[in-house]
C-alpha cells in the first residue's frame, strides 16, 4: 500500500527508481561505488544556498567540497577553514578561469545570482569541469541552448539543482501521476510565495539585471517543475497576469506576484501564483479517481501530504546530499545524468517561463514553440 | 482562542452576529420568536435540491414546508403525503399564479432550473410572496435587477439561498478576513469541481438555455462568494480561461471547466477553478501574518479547516435550516433580510460571473463595471 511504506521498502524503491545507490548503507553498495574515490566539487557563490548546501555536502557519500570561488575574503577564510581547504582551491571570480589547471576539481556547483548562471557554466565548462548550476538555469530558451552546447562541446556533464526530484514525497507525486494511479490527472494546482516585505531594497532578487525576474524566476520554476513532472507531459499553451504590486518601494523592477495557467496535450490544466507578498507552499493534483496532495509542498519541507487513499508517511532526507550523490554515482561511473536533472529540464522550464513572460506583458494567450 | 471554541460559545456568537436566535433552545427565545407563528413555505421545483431541503425543513423552528409547485403528478402525491400538505396547496406550474390567492403561503422557495429563476421570482412576487430563489440567481446582472426590483415593489422579500453564510466555518472564515486577524488577506485560491462523466446527455445543466452556463454558473458562484466575503471586497478586474474540454459528447453548449483570476481594490487576487472533469473542493486565503484554510471548503460539507493556529473545530450545522431560519425569523419580524442574503447579493455575484464569461470569451483582462 501506498500510505504504508515502510523506511525500508521506500529506500529500496527510489534506489531503483533512480538507478543509483544513493541512500542505503555502505555496505549494500555495488563494488563500484564502494571505491574510495569521491567527486572533488568547488562551489561558486557562498550565499545563502550554498550555506543550505553545507549540510547536503555533510551527508554526501559521493561528493567532497574541495574548493571554493567567492570574492569576498572573510568568506574565503571562513569556508577554508571550516572544509580545510588546500589554498590552491580558494579561487576569486578574477582567478576563476584557472580551475582549468586545477585536476583536484571535478565539478563546479554555481550558487551565483541568477543573471551569472550562462557565463559562469560556460566558463566552467571551458575549463574542463561538469556543471551543477542552480534554478533557475538562466533567463531565457537561447541562453540555456548555449549553456548545453558548451558543456557538451567540452565534454563535461551539466546539471540543474533540482532538489525535489530526490525528495520521498516528490517521488511519490510523479509516480502518481505518471502512472496514472488515479486515472489521468486533470488539474494540478501548485503555488508558492514568500512573504518578503523585510527584504533589503538593495538585495539582488529585486534587479531585473540580475534576477532577469521576481516571483516567477525564483519561485515559479517548482510549480513548473512539479506539474510537468507530475503530468509527464509538456505545456502547450500558457495564460499569465501579474497581480497588484503591494510593496511598490521594493517591487520597481520586478514581478511582485504572477498567476499562470498551462494546458497540456491531455487537456490537464496547472493553475499557478507565485507572490513574494504572502506566504503560500501547496500542491494538488486532481485525477479521474483520485487526489493527491502536499502542503507545504515545494519549499524545502519537511513536507506533508495525502492522498485520496490516505496520508503520506515518507521520511525525510537530505534533498540536497541525495542530489549531489546522484550526480556525483553518474558521474564518476562515465554515465550520462538522468533526464530529470540534465541541462534540457532546465531548458524545458525556460521556456514555459518564457511563455508565462510574454502572456502576462502581452494579456493574451501564448502558444508555447515545439521543443 | 479560535480554535477552542465551544459549542455554546460558538452558538452565542453566531446568534449574536446574525441578529437572530436562530440556533438558541426555544425556552432563552424573546417572547416574539416563541410565538407559535411560522413561516409558511411553498417549495417550487422538486428536483435534487429539494431532496436536500427536506431535512432543513424538518430541522427548521421557524419554517414550515406548507406547500409545493412541481409538474410532475407522482412528486406531488409523495411530497403531499410525506408532508401532510393540504390539496389546495399543491400546485403545477399551469397554476402557480393562483398562489396568489392562498394565504397559506408566505414563501415561495424557488428550486427550479437556472433559466427558470428569473421568471418565476417575478411571479411569485406580483403573487405578493416572499422569496428565496437559488443560486445563480439568474443569467445576467439586468435579469436580477429586474428580480430585485419586482420585489420591492411587490412589497416582499427576497433572498438568494446562500446556505455558507450559515456554515459555522463559513462565518469564522469571515471573520478572519474582514476583520483582519492575520492582518490582510494577500491571496485566496478557492476552487470547486465535481466529476460529471455519468452525467445524462439530456441532464438541464448541460443544456445553455436553461442552464445558462457550465462550472461557472452552478460551482464558481461558491469560489467568488467565498472570495468576496473573506476579504469583505467587491473584485475591479477579471482574466479568465477556458480549459480543454474533455468529455465532448456532453459540454457541447456550457463550460466544462473555466480558470479566472479576480483583482480586490486592496490589491487582493482571488484566482479559482471550476470542473466538471474532475473533483476539487477547497479554500485556502494568505494573509500577512498567517493563513486559513478548509477542505473540504464549499460542497455541503462536513467540512475541515485550519488557521496558522491550529485546525477549526466547530459543529456540523444543517445548513439549509440555520437559512430558512434566519429568513423566517427577519420577515417574521417584519425586518429587512440581511445583506449577505438578500437579491443584492446575487447581482454581485453575477456581475462578476459576467465578467468572468466576458473575459474568457475574448481573452481580454475585463474592467468590471461600477456597481
Amino acid at each position: 500500500m501506498l500510505t504504508n511504506y515502510s523506511r525500508r521498502t521506500f529506500l529500496e524503491t527510489i534506489g531503483l527508481s533512480m538507478g543509483a545507490s544513493i541512500l542505503l548503507p555502505a555496505s549494500t553498495l555495488p563494488d563500484r561505488a564502494r571505491a574510495d574515490r569521491k567527486l572533488n566539487v568547488a562551489l561558486c557563490g557562498l550565499g545563502r544556498y550554498a550555506n543550505v548546501l553545507k549540510r547536503g555536502f555533510a551527508e554526501s557519500r559521493h561528493c567532497r567540497l574541495a574548493g571554493i570561488v567567492t570574492g569576498t575574503p572573510a568568506k574565503a577564510a571562513q569556508w577554508q577553514q571550516e572544509f580545510k581547504l588546500p589554498a590552491q582551491n580558494v579561487y576569486t571570480y578574477e582567478t576563476f578561469d584557472q580551475l582549468r589547471n586545477n585536476p583536484d576539481i571535478d565539478l563546479i556547483y554555481i550558487t551565483l545570482p541568477n543573471g551569472l548562471h550562462k557565463d559562469y557554466t560556460i566558463r566552467a565548462a571551458q575549463a574542463g569541469k561538469h556543471v551543477i548550476v542552480e534554478k533557475p538555469m538562466a533567463f531565457t530558451v537561447p541562453d540555456c541552448r548555449a549553456m548545453i552546447d558548451a558543456c557538451r562541446k567540452a565534454g563535461v556533464q551539466l546539471a540543474v539543482g533540482y532538489r525535489l526530484h530526490y525528495e520521498p514525497h516528490h517521488i511519490e507525486l510523479k509516480r502518481l501521476g505518471q502512472q496514472k494511479v488515479f486515472g489521468p490527472v486533470r488539474l494540478i494546482e501548485a503555488s508558492l510565495g514568500y512573504q518578503l516585505a523585510g527584504t533589503p531594497p538593495d538585495d539582488w532578487h529585486l534587479k531585473k539585471a540580475i534576477a532577469g525576474g521576481g516571483a516567477l524566476m525564483n519561485l515559479g520554476v517548482y510549480c513548473i517543475q512539479s506539474a510537468r513532472y507530475v503530468l509527464g507531459e509538456e505545456p502547450i499553451s500558457v495564460t499569465a497576469q501579474y497581480s497588484p504590486v503591494t510593496m511598490p518601494q521594493l517591487f520597481r523592477e520586478v514581478e511582485e506576484n504572477i498567476t499562470w495557467q498551462l494546458t497540456f496535450p491531455s487537456g490537464a490544466v496547472n493553475t499557478s501564483a507565485t507572490t513574494a507578498n504572502c506566504n503560500i507552499d501547496r500542491f494538488y493534483a486532481s485525477a479521474d479517481n483520485g487526489f493527491f496532495e502536499l502542503s507545504p509542498a515545494l519549499s524545502y519541507g519537511p513536507f506533508q501530504g495525502r492522498s485520496s487513499q490516505g496520508p503520506f508517511n515518507f521520511p525525510v532526507v537530505n534533498q540536497q546530499a541525495a542530489l549531489l550523490d546522484d550526480v556525483a554515482s553518474h558521474i564518476l561511473a562515465h554515465k550520462p545524468l538522468p533526464a530529470h536533472i540534465a541541462g534540457e529540464e532546465g531548458l524545458k522550464d525556460m521556456r514555459v517561463i518564457e511563455g508565462i513572460y510574454r502572456a502576462a506583458d502581452s494579456g493574451n494567450k501564448i502558444t508555447l514553440p515545439p521543443l
